[in-house]
């Protein structure tokens, strides 16, 4: 990594929009079971609906996640991955790497 | 990544010690610079001393950073990252590189 600007450097830009636990916890769910509806989200990551809300929007905001109608009648919305979303790959394997090699199971 | 169980998954341990925004600028500073002072990282990250001091504790309870005594009269210490903490090196990478590529320059 080269030196940062520590204002406006990669790392701040990216942690701007995807630093924190329930952003990394909701982007978990959509690389392993692909789009999702708020609902499934709230019910999987007992998360409170502001919250949910928050992230989604934020996420959603910055292009990771695009808001999809999949039913007009009653009008009802599911978020996937966008490209620049898709792109949070290594990222997310890199986290999931690190935990299984050096963070002790809880069970 | 396979399936999970979301109360102990990989990226849930991952995340519950390193997985907030100041804990990621934190570390960078540690793949930037090496060893710091907590001075140092006050200074160069205009964080509290409260949140720098809370994070520091949390990353130290982890093994993932090492305080290091670097004086004795007076006492004085730095923190460095531990073998455990380097191996947070392609998260680190994935982050700079996906915010390079995906999140526009704010200057």
């Amino acid at each position: 990594m080269e030196k940062p600007n520590r204002e406006n450097c990669p790392i701040m830009r990216a942690t701007n929009v995807m630093g924190d636990q329930w952003s990394l916890l909701i982007l978990r769910e959509f690389f392993l079971e692909g789009p999702r509806r708020f609902q499934d989200l709230q019910d999987l990551l007992d998360v409170s609906p502001n919250t949910l809300s928050s992230r989604l929007k934020r996420l959603e905001g910055a292009d990771i996640l695009v808001r999809h109608q999949y039913s007009n009648n009653p009008p009802r919305w599911e978020y996937r991955l966008s490209e620049k979303g898709k792109a949070l790959a290594p990222v997310m394997n890199a986290l999931h790497d690190w935990g299984t090699a050096h963070m002790p199971d809880l069970a």
